[in-house]
């Protein structure tokens, strides 16, 4: 069997923040499959491709598709925004290789991972650096999650001052969590803490907005936002947020007296 | 002035895991400063540049002579492995920016963070798709965190069932912290939890090992391997790691019956 099915990350929006291995895996590719948002960023690149595309919810069928696609011997990518393992299809697709007892690898269905720029490190560089000590992602999306395990989550990320990253803040349908998960996060952190609410990082429509603990709730959030909120240390100057490491605390700062600004 | 400074993440090890814009900004600049490691993966993009590198420890320096250098009105490039808000130099510059009242921004120092595919979610990838629910990631480095700080988050994080990561777990001088943190996960994680320990990934010398959180202790690692220990939910099949999202548990298996492997 010479089908090959490739998961690639198409990183965050832009193809200019897309690595040149997922370019070279969509263009060894016969069939590309995946949401159709996405595959619109993409357009030029899949052209003279069988292009199957999908709504938003349709995750099982797009990841079996795909599948399908390489088994019949055809070289196949699955594509997801960001990176293919952090609330996307690579994991979808290896549920249903092992589900149906499909042997991954040289002895079976040739799959290639192929790695992206995660949604939440596009919004740290939109940011400036607030994810750069100890951090947890967590989505409030309750579809296949219960809320308790959320709520434990946020709780536990909350209370040991790790820069939480929060995914999915609302969608159609979902528009309690996010009010619910910042009064958690304040019940451990001060309402000055800095949280930087992004959408579309590194896209054309892309925006941010540095709020605070007290003030997020009201900002205008969607599925394409992320909410980065910083741990004990974060501070924000002029448009930046910064979660410190530590280094001028311990090394105090080089390069002699204050030089002023020019 | 008309200086820039670009914080550039390389992404993992190979150029083929860096993005075009990263790729871009090198090509901008003038001058290129970093780390001598990751220099070497990069030469003959920057042979025609002038190119100050120096040891691991010398961030402060690394990011001050970036920064001096984009001030005298040349387009530098400061890169970091992986993203370079994680665990990385972004934080550096921000912090000394702050620090000496360098304005960053039109008004000030132009600056612009090219974010790159992290080490995590190559080492993810590597293993097919372990992070793919909530997940935190900690460095065992107690060189700028207090280890109290870290047993904290490991403690949190393992008792909220968080898929955690691993940065950092031993270096020269650091040869307890790893079998210490797998002892405080194992007091909440079953002893059987798939852990996956990857060692540079996507770089030509890269390997990965399928542990458990029993066996994991005594996986070789170094300051360029990454754990992965799974959540309650995680397992293995073939060399795969997986953390499934629960698609197949809320919906059930598509494409009707089983299908044997070819």
């Amino acid at each position: 069997m010479s089908g090959k099915l490739f998961i690639v990350g198409l990183g965050p929006g832009g193809q200019e923040h897309m690595t040149l291995r997922a370019r070279q895996a969509l263009q060894e590719s016969e069939v590309v499959v995946g949401y159709k948002t996405y595959l619109r960023h993409i357009q030029e690149l899949v052209k003279d491709k069988e292009v199957l595309a999908s709504g938003m919810t349709k995750e099982m069928d797009r990841a079996w598709t795909a599948i399908q696609a390489a088994r019949q011997g055809r070289v196949t990518a699955l594509v997801s925004g960001g990176d293919p393992g952090i609330y996307a299809m690579a994991p979808v697709v290896f549920e249903l290789l092992h589900d149906k007892g499909i042997v991954p690898g040289p002895d079976g269905l040739a799959v290639e991972v192929v790695p992206g720029v995660p949604a939440v490190a596009a919004a740290g560089a939109f940011l400036g650096a607030p994810l750069s000590h100890d951090f947890a992602c967590i989505s409030l999306s309750d579809r296949l999650t219960p809320w308790e395990v959320i709520e434990k989550r946020l709780l536990a990320a909350a209370g040991a001052d790790f820069v939480i990253a929060l995914y999915n803040p609302k969608s159609k349908g979902r528009d309690w969590q996010l009010g619910r998960a910042l009064e958690i996060i304040a019940g451990h952190r001060a309402a000055q803490t800095p949280v930087g609410v992004v959408r579309a990082a590194m896209r054309a429509d892309q925006s941010v907005r540095l709020c605070t603990l007290a003030t997020a709730a009201s900002a205008p959030v969607d599925m394409a936002t992320i909410l980065i909120i910083g741990n004990s240390n974060s501070f924000t100057f002029q448009d930046v947020m910064v979660t410190p490491r530590g280094y001028l605390a311990k090394y105090g700062s080089p390069g002699g007296e204050e030089v002023g600004d020019e």
